[in-house]
């Protein structure tokens, strides 16, 4: 109930904006009387914010709609040309880099390899510099860069206070970046940089309650309550990888064992795989990459080793799931991010399978547990929003006085 | 976004009626201009607002107070005379009846002992009608009564959905109530109730991500994010209970197996204790109450079966309790409910040992781990908060035209 003036203007602009960029898809066109309909908002609050949107470039005029025999009503649309956002997806294994128009369409990307013993904050620096420098975007039409990295990150201070599978503690990582990146950094994680976009563009749209579950190297949930994203007290909520699967269990990164995260986290699932067959051709020992992959082929082709991994995979993520059912009951869970990519509807089949046994009977039924259906990389442009909503924030207030 | 001007009405006159209710124990009165201030209402707004709580007789009038040099600004307090609330606890061990005024000061308080083959639901209907008969309040003046059964709840349609520990399934318990007490009945359970205790009265007071654990025959979780209850999509959120703790562990009641709640809810600390000392004289087979209230004295007196028990209890509670740090990331985790009081400090200081090897450091560092500080009954005083609310929000709208 405390909210400023200022904090719900800028609340306001931002949803406006976020109103109209995910109409993407469908309409590509909207009047001021829709917005004003869909939003809540007065007609004339509306017909202001959209005045600061169209100053800023953002937006566009772009005709006339019919009206039943009213005046016609003038229709805004977002303007393709109206800056450019980046997001930089720093995962464990790539650096992916893509740029977008303010309707957050992806207009060039990037990805570089990551070696796992190029994981020193200065060499990622230099990946991170030199994909965005291949991405070749010019840097004066930047309006933001929205960077995730893994783990915990302090976002206003743009430091990441934690990433286990790297072991930094406290990198001030966009003071690193400052010096070759001059532009408005804006630093996150991928927990919640891909719940964003489930939630803007994917299986979240028009959802309340919502988990998006990340399977890479390292896994997490990103959580929304009420329709927006949800922080807890130090930014930190969502390490759900980092919650207790089996007591006493393997040795986490994390100092603590039996983490969610040691079972199906792409390193765990090849401890699954090492456990079953330690001489598997499909196991690539210094390759997390390549060894998914190859249990995916195998999955695809019957191999009944892989398709056991997957199955002993799944038990763990399943009951894993099935907790997130009923302690927070959304009303979808998304499974997203490179592993989940690649081990797609195997996966899926087995984790509803084990959710089924586990899971409460009404939070279940009202859960649809599905794969991100997002093209391209949702970890870049999840962190394009952010970027996105940092610019509108960042600008004086009111725009027009 | 798409609240209506009813429903902002219906929660503005409820959060200026929860601001002088929160009071209590400070300043019992208050100006108009302040509850503008603290609410971030229009002083208008707050003014006729608090002219309808007047109109209701929630409100009185009681004096004036000095604005320096102003004119002296009139104040109100909640009106001890101004009908009454009843919140009902209804636990597998007993019924729990308090009668309230619209302060949510106690002002009655009865309870019933239920035995454990006492439960079918005509049993638990008449126990919840001879206690409410026991607590003497004038029909007339009951402006509403909160119920808190165990278990899932469908608040709107007044059904117990299913409380695993009785295997009830879809209980339409406000209509087996109807006939006894003709009177507005609210249905929750206590995981909501005590959350909204706590959040008004208790640790929560002020925060706005709070988690409130509870100690039971059944274990679980009320969950607050941005200061207010979270419900989930189903009413169903904060089965803490049924999350697994050890995969293929002990049989819960809910059918799925290694349930935190069997280990760590009252007859999962029997169990611990059955399991270290079967021949223990603590052990009280057929009463729960009895053999925790002695393990409670042996603690307290040192004997060393039951600081192991409460030991090993904890090694299981604090792992569970770090599941919530790094999932939710609350400010503060509040132990509440019978077992939590009964073994109180010694499970605490227990608990927070295992938190900390356990949870991530950033977010186990902004979380206070505490005991309940409420005096009287947790769950009927938030039962009882349910009812008020619910009254307001049936009233017609706006009541001043
Ligand atoms: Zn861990
Ligand atoms: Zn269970």
């Amino acid at each position: 109930m405390r909210r400023t003036s200022r904090d719900i203007r800028v609340a306001n602009r931002f949803e406006v904006l976020r109103h109209i960029v995910a109409a993407r898809g469908e309409s590509r066109s909207v009047s001021r009387q829709q917005i004003a309909t869909d939003t809540g908002l007065s007609l004339a609050t509306a017909a202001n914010l959209v005045g600061e949107l169209l100053d800023l470039g953002l937006l566009v005029e772009v005709g006339y709609q019919d009206s039943n025999g009213g005046r016609p009503r003038a229709l805004v649309s977002i303007n393709p040309d109206g800056g450019r956002l980046v997001g930089i997806d720093v995962a464990e294994t790539y650096v992916h880099v893509e740029v977008f128009d303010p309707a957050l369409t992806v207009l060039a990307s990037v990805e570089e390899e990551l070696h796992p013993e190029e994981n020193r904050p200065e060499q990622v620096v230099r990946h991170i510099v030199s994909s965005f420098e291949a991405a070749n975007v010019d840097p004066a039409r930047v309006l933001g860069v929205g960077i995730s990295v893994p783990g915990q990150v302090d976002t206003d201070g743009g430091v990441s206070v934690f990433a286990p599978n790297w072991n930094w503690h406290d990198v001030p990582l966009r003071t690193l970046l400052a010096g070759e990146l001059n532009l408005p950094l804006y630093l996150d994680n991928p927990l919640r940089a891909c719940l964003v976009a489930e939630l803007w563009f994917g299986a979240g749209r028009g959802r309340q309650d919502v988990v998006v579950v990340n399977l890479g190297t390292g896994v997490g949930a990103g959580l929304a309550f009420g329709g927006e994203l949800y922080r807890g007290a130090t930014n930190s909520a969502g390490e759900w990888g980092h919650t207790t699967l089996v007591v006493d269990g393997r040795l986490c990164h994390c100092g603590s064992r039996g983490c969610v995260e040691t079972y199906v986290g792409a390193p765990g699932i090849m401890q699954n795989l090492r456990d079953m067959a330690p001489t598997s051709p499909m196991l690539h020992p210094d390759d997390q990459t390549a060894t998914i992959a190859a249990l995916a082929r195998g999955v695809a082709g019957g191999d009944p080793v892989a398709v056991k991994v997957v199955t002993e995979t799944a038990r763990y993520l399943g009951v894993a799931v099935a907790d997130l059912i009923n302690l927070v009951n959304p009303e979808v869970i998304v499974l997203s991010s490179w592993v989940a990519a690649q081990l797609g509807g195997p996966l899926l089949a087995e984790v509803r399978a084990v959710v089924d046994r586990h899971a409460l009977r009404r939070p279940r039924a009202a859960t649809d547990i599905t794969l991100s259906a997002l093209a391209g990389n949702p970890v870049s442009l999840g962190a394009a929003t952010f970027a996105l909503k940092r610019y509108l924030s960042a600008l004086r207030t009111p725009l027009r006085s």
